[in-house]
Order: C-alpha cells, then structure tokens, then sequence
C-alpha cells in the first residue's frame, strides 16, 4: 500500500483485462450515492456457468451477482446512464490507479468480441425482456465488449488493485467509495469471483480473486497488497493455471490468507 | 374436404395469424425434400412455456419442437435461406390456399412485435450461440415477426388448413407434402399446437390444433373437415377461450374427435 | 371390439407389464365419482424423463401427468386410499378384463424393484414433502411396485385394452368409466404414453400407446381395435425396438392412425 | 483462543444446534487421512436452496458442498461407515471441545425430525440411486436427524467453535485436523455456511459463519476468537435475525472481518 512493486517475470506484457473490468466497472457505479444497482443485480453466488441463462430466466432478469456475464453487462448499462460513456469512465478511473495516461482498447479484440459474442446478447436481450436494461442492447454491449479488451500489465493491474486493498482510497488519495462498500465488493470477489471456482480458489488461496479470461487474475489481500498475476494458459474453469499456482505458493509462504 | 364453407359470426374479420403461421411455414420448409430441418429442431413435447430458454439452454440451442417459439425461429430461418424471402413464400402459399391474393401483413403489428421482441432476440442468439441460426438473427426475426403479423378471417384460415386435412393436397390438386409429413404435423399439432395446454385441449377437443395470441385457432378432422374459429379472449395460457369452447361443443356434437 | 383375436409370434409368453398398469389403475380411480385425482396430478407432457425429480420439484410436488412415474405412484396411493388394497384392485379388474382369473404378480420381479428403486423413493418422499401423498410411503411403492410386476401375455393385454377402445365399457358390458373419461385417458397416452418419445409414436404410429420396460407395448385404435405388442429389446428410451416396428407397420398397412 | 469466556444475554440456555453441527462432522470425516470426502461432495457454493434436489439431480447425486443437506447427509453416512456410529463419535468430540460431558440428544426434536423429514429422505434415497450412500438411507438419517437434535448453549458452542479459530488444534492440545484442512473448512463457511444468504452474510458480517434452524450461529475469526449467538427468530431464509444484527455490530466495532 506504500507504492512499492515486487515483479517477476513478464510483468510489463500487456493482456487482455477482460471479465478483471468487472470489478472496476462496480466500483464506478458502487461511487454514486444512492445507485440502486442492487435493485438490477444480486450479492449471492450463482451456482452455474457465468453465462448462463437458465438461472436469470427463473429469476425473472435479475442475475445473481455482479460478477457473472448478465450481471456486469447490467453494471455497464448503468454506469453508461450514469455517465453517458461507460468506456470512457472505467478508462478514466484505470489511467488514474495505474499511472499510465496510455492505457487503451485492443480493437482487434473487442470486434472480434463483438461478432462472437451471441451468448451474451442473448442474456442481454433475456433481461430487456423482463424491463432491465436502460439502454439499447446494442448500445450498451458494444460498452460491455471494448471495456473487457482493455490492456493492461500486470504491474499496472496491482497499482489499480490497490484501490480495493486501501478500502476504497486512490492513488491520489481521494475515496472513490467507502470502506464498507470496498469490503463489499472483495466478499463479492472470495464468493464468485472466479468463475465456477470460487469455492477452490477460496481454499487454496483464500484471498479475494477476479480473474479474467485474457490470462490475469487479481487478488487482494485486504488493508496490505495487491497482487496480479498473468499466464495465458487456463484451466476447464477459465481461470489460468500459472496465476493460480503463484497465488497459491504466495498465500502459502505468507501466510496472508485471509482465513 | 368438397369446398363446402359453413360460418357463423364475424367470419370476414380479419385477425391476427400470430402463432398459427408455424404450420404453414413447417410445411413449406418439409416440401423440400431432404430439408434436413429435424437436425435443426425435434419433435417432442416440451414442458415449459412456449418461449422459455431454460430447456433451449440444456439442450444445446436444439428447439424441442417447431411450434414453440424458438423452433418456429428456426423454421423460418431455414425457409429463408431455402428461398432468399421467408415472407413471400408464405404469404404466396396462404393466397392461393385461401383463394385471396390480397393477404398481406398487418405493418402496425409487425412493427410493434419487432420493437417489443426481445425475448425472441434472446432465443434466436442463444441458438445462434449453438450455431443453428443460418442467417443474420436480424434479418431472421424481421421475416419472423412479419410473419407472424399477417391478417386472415375465419373463413380464409379454414380453407387453407383443408391443406393438412387433405394430408398434404393443395387447393389445386397438387401435392406440397406427402401423406406421411401431414400426419406428422398433425401429430405435433395435437401434442404442441396450444402452448402449455396441449394436454388439456387433446381432452377437451381431441383434434389436432394451432392457437395464436391473435385469438385464431385452426382445428384439422384428419380426412374430413377443417375448421377455424377466433375470439379475442385469451385464457392464462394465450388459448383463446371463446374458440376453445366452440371447438369442444363441436366434436362433442358432431363426435368427430380423433380419440 | 367382437372379441376376434388375431394373433402371431409368442402370444401366449407372459411378461412383466410394467409401467402399462398404469393405464388401469387410472382408469379405476378415475371411475369413482368425484375422484378429485387431477388436484394431485396434472394432464399435460412432461418434457423431461419418466422419473425426473426437478419438474416435480417446481411444480410443488403435482406430477406433470399420470402415466410418469411419480404420477403414477400419486394414482396408485389413492386407489390405496379408495379401496384398501390397490394391487387386489388391479388384479381384480385384470382378472376379469383379460378372462384370467390366475393373472397374479411374479413376486421375483417386485422384489428386485423394491431392492433397487431408490428413485421412486426420492420421487415419493419429495411428493410427501409437499403433502402429496395419503399413505406412508412405503405401503404405497409396495403396492406400487407389485403392480408392475403382474405378468399378462399379449393376448390377454389385448383383451384388456379393449376397455379404452369401447371407451370404458368392460368386457361384461358393464361400464367402468363414462366416454369422456376413456377418450381422456387416450389422449394422455398419445400425449405421454412412451416415455420421451411420445411426439415419434404421435408420428410413425399415430395411435394413443402405453410402453413398459417389460417390452410390451398397448396400443388402441379407438372405436375399433385393441393391439399388444411384446419384444423385450429396448431403445434408448424404453421403448420396445420390435413392437414399435411392427406397430408402425400395423397403421401404414391399416391406415388405423388417428391423423 | 486462551480461553477467556464474554458472555451477554441467555448464554446459558440450551438450544438445537442444526445444521451447525454439519461443521463438525465434516471436521471429524475430515481428520482420517485419506478420508475420500471429495469424492462424494463438492465445495462449490450451490446456488440454489439448501435442500433442494434439482441441482443434485443433475450433477449425479453428488452435492454441492457438504453444508447443505444432502452434503451433510453423504457426510455423516461416511462417518457412520468410518466410525460405526456417527452420533456417538460427533457427541464425544462436542463434549471434549466444550467441557461438558452431559451434552446430549434432544429426543422430542429428534422424533419430530424424523417424522417431518420427507425432504431429507427424498434427497438421501436419489443419491442412493446414484450410488451415493454407503448405509441404508433409514439408518443414515436416522443418525443425522438425531446428530441436528443436539442441545447447546452459546457459551458451550463458542468454546467447540476454537477448534476452527485454533486451526484445527483440539481443548486438550491435540491436533484433529491440519492447518490447511481447517482454512478449506472456514473457505466452505464463508461461501455456503447461511443457506441461501452467503453472499449477504460474506458482506455484511465477513466472517466465516455457520447458522442452524434453532437459531444459533458460530462465527469465526481465524486465528484469534470464536463468536457464537442465539436468537430464535428467524429471517426467510432460515437465519437468526438477532444473531445476524449482533455479529454485524460486533465487526463494525472491533473491525475484525477477514475483509
């Protein structure tokens, strides 16, 4: 939390941040007094695939968690009201954490996002269906797709990170939101924050994780570091193999999880 | 079967088809031979509600069945590519067996169907998600909702179902299906023509039926009668309740139930 | 419906009836005025297999229809509760429909159900739960599972049957249940008679049917015929391989089928 | 963890412990090398209600975690095949851990149990159909319906929950299980330990908890305390209302959430 970075490896590669924006995105909105985002979205695991509908259609449009597929696409549908370009805020807020005025989209990532992503369209158009999205599902999805091709390094990726590890406080030292709702958003993190894994990566490294499926995980350990890690193979789940040994290996040599 | 109509009520009001195109097209895409559309959608009962996404989901984006909403999507689907214009080779099949070469689509209706549709949406990417939607799920669902959209009377609907209970001849003596293929649709019509009252209609009525939301119902006497009915009323299910009860004090009248 | 019988093949061979008792032990609830048996089941398909949980798990322990498994044991529990003594009360009406009067049970086979139908005890348990059962469970699945053990050969199966297709009147003349009563049983058996397959039977055989996993098959032409079936190879969905077939072949050399 | 008792309230009365007792029978499985647990459950949050029997239909009579019922039933019946009488072995390491040998079965709860139990049945005998029981299905339950009858008091509960907060090291210094098998245990409780409120418990508590239908809950803080309340309201989903209020104050004033 002073600033200082320990790297290995290839710290300074980019990838691909993907389902990592998550976490950003809810915090954007999570900074606005009274966003009744909880009214749109759930605080509990889902219990089945990040993609999936069948659970969203019994739960009448309402997805479990802010961290499956539907739930960030409603998070970004609500911080593209709020703000009126969603991209451009998240992008904002992780040039301000990282440091690096650069940070940018990989376009050739989002379009080709953008023509396979029919999964994702169907859970969109699914939760219109039951009156809970704002905007035009093309609209807000071509937000969802160019925010999750965002690059980032992984020295870049622990300096956003901090802002959970600080409870909420920026790089600048301004709060972006409060200690309790930081809190929030890590037990969001332990609970569903890695896929159909949540319950594994809870015991084997028993930190607050996102991973993503460009090959990066973040993890928190709260009030002391941030750690990102990135290695492009994945495991059945999507969660990549190399990050989650490392983090495994660190939580066992520091003793910092949080059980 | 001898051209011989008997109508009562406001039989040259025009309605709404909605749902009960699912017939037509079904036949037009099986007047193909080796169609290949039973590798596309099945042909059992389904279950669950007519545009529900759970059992699509499970199943892997194969529809059970061509009368619920996702399989008639897919239907059409494969018409249009059969025919480069779903539309046209519908509404040129409805004019010549009803004898009306005015039939047309109703644009309010299909504009509004198009505009409030977003559960369709969902269902066609989801199968497009599968890979078992053909064309672009715009330009399907354009072709669909306008389908759906075409305006009929009593009369007219009932003239062009003696097509399946002349198991598969046209109003001018040429063949569209074989034998074979009328009863099989016949079959689905009984077992999935009513949403989720397919069972209870079987009792009632015992013939096989199409219902749509417009408040239409086309009743076949295999080999015998066709007859059409409409009254706006819709029970829970989307039956129309004042053309279901015509229909069950007709076969118990006239005896004519299949059972 | 003379009483002719034609017979070919092993006519004479007993089987185990299996899951076509049903079908009688319906109609013996069914002929007590103001059974009430449809508030504890429904008519319609079921969509998902003969002894799936999760359908009846939400729909509040109301099976989908009586010819699955967990309606089944629901219509066996109130012919427990009617009478006393369901399997006495097959057995009797059996006894008398097929000319027979030693038709019994083969006491290996219902012990062998009872050792290894832990799923029917599931299915039961989770009916009781929703307070769907009158009987303790375990007097009601020994009736139930005695029942399927009673052993008829096709000849006497077809006697039996003759009950639906003079639309419930007994071989005595005597009727069991009014005409509506057979044409509704007939209709649930084309609707969901063979298991998963009931929409390929609606089509290649076109007649209401009642399969077992014993390997016989009833089938009624109504109005007209009573037709068995026995070949104990089954398909992949419980259906006897040689009985469909030859049933298939019955109603395109007959032209018998409903459609 | 020295020892040290505060106390407020009813500390002394003696309520059912319930499903809290499922974290000691898992500890006790867990405490034979090459136990094989995971075999038969898994550690993934569910997702669906504590006993609810469709998920574990589909993924083949294996449950979710061992905190829900049927993981908790699997649990006990490997301890019943592993200890010859799971009850006895579960009462005598709660009478060691708390110091009182008197800690005993409340025989009226136990009897209601057993008889209001169909649900718990209905799940044992379907993973009995999936080969999931090691012991007759009545012989199980009747240990776990008996196990959830233990009567106890907060104080005593606080003292048994050390063996969580010490890691796994029992009252008289043993070790019962290790280190890391202790942190997997308190991982299940974060994610699955309040039916269908972890995440909201994860969030607004942030400590690793376990609640029981007679209104007690053990919270722990690894390393340092164990917490344990009783109030016997309940909220909808099965959690104490007074408990959940006092360990929410009890974070927010001594900042102890693992978060």
């Amino acid at each position: 939390m002073d600033g200082t970075v320990h790297s290995v490896g290839d710290f300074h590669v980019r990838f691909s941040m993907q389902s990592i924006t998550k976490v950003f995105t809810l915090a954007l909105v999570m900074s606005r007094a009274d966003h009744g985002i909880w009214r749109r979205v759930g605080r509990e695991p889902s219990g089945s695939a990040f993609n999936s509908l069948y659970q969203l259609e019994f739960e009448n449009g309402i997805p479990r968690n802010p961290l499956i597929n539907p739930g960030a696409i409603v998070v970004t549908d609500q911080l593209l009201s709020d703000t009126g370009d969603a991209l451009s805020a998240l992008l904002d807020l992780l040039r301000a954490e990282t440091g690096n005025p650069e940070l940018s989209v990989d376009s050739v990532t989002a379009g080709s996002e953008a023509e396979t992503g029919h999964r994702n369209r169907a859970l969109a158009y699914l939760m219109a269906s039951f009156d809970n999205m704002r905007n035009p599902v093309p609209e807000a999805l071509d937000h969802y797709f160019r925010q999750c091709s965002i690059t980032i390094s992984t020295e870049e990726l622990a300096r956003a990170g901090l802002l959970l590890a600080r409870h909420g406080v920026r790089a600048d030292g301004g709060r972006l939101i409060d200690h309790g709702d930081a809190r929030r958003i890590m037990s969001i993190m332990l609970n569903c924050g890695t896929y159909d894994a949540a319950g594994e990566f809870a015991y084997r490294i028993g930190l607050p994780c996102k991973s993503g499926v460009g090959g990066g995980i973040l993890a928190i350990v709260p009030g002391r570091y941030s750690v990102a890690t990135w290695g492009p193979g994945l495991d059945t789940k999507g969660n990549s193999v190399a990050g989650a040994a490392a983090l495994e290996a660190f939580t066992d040599l520091t003793h910092c999880s949080v059980f």
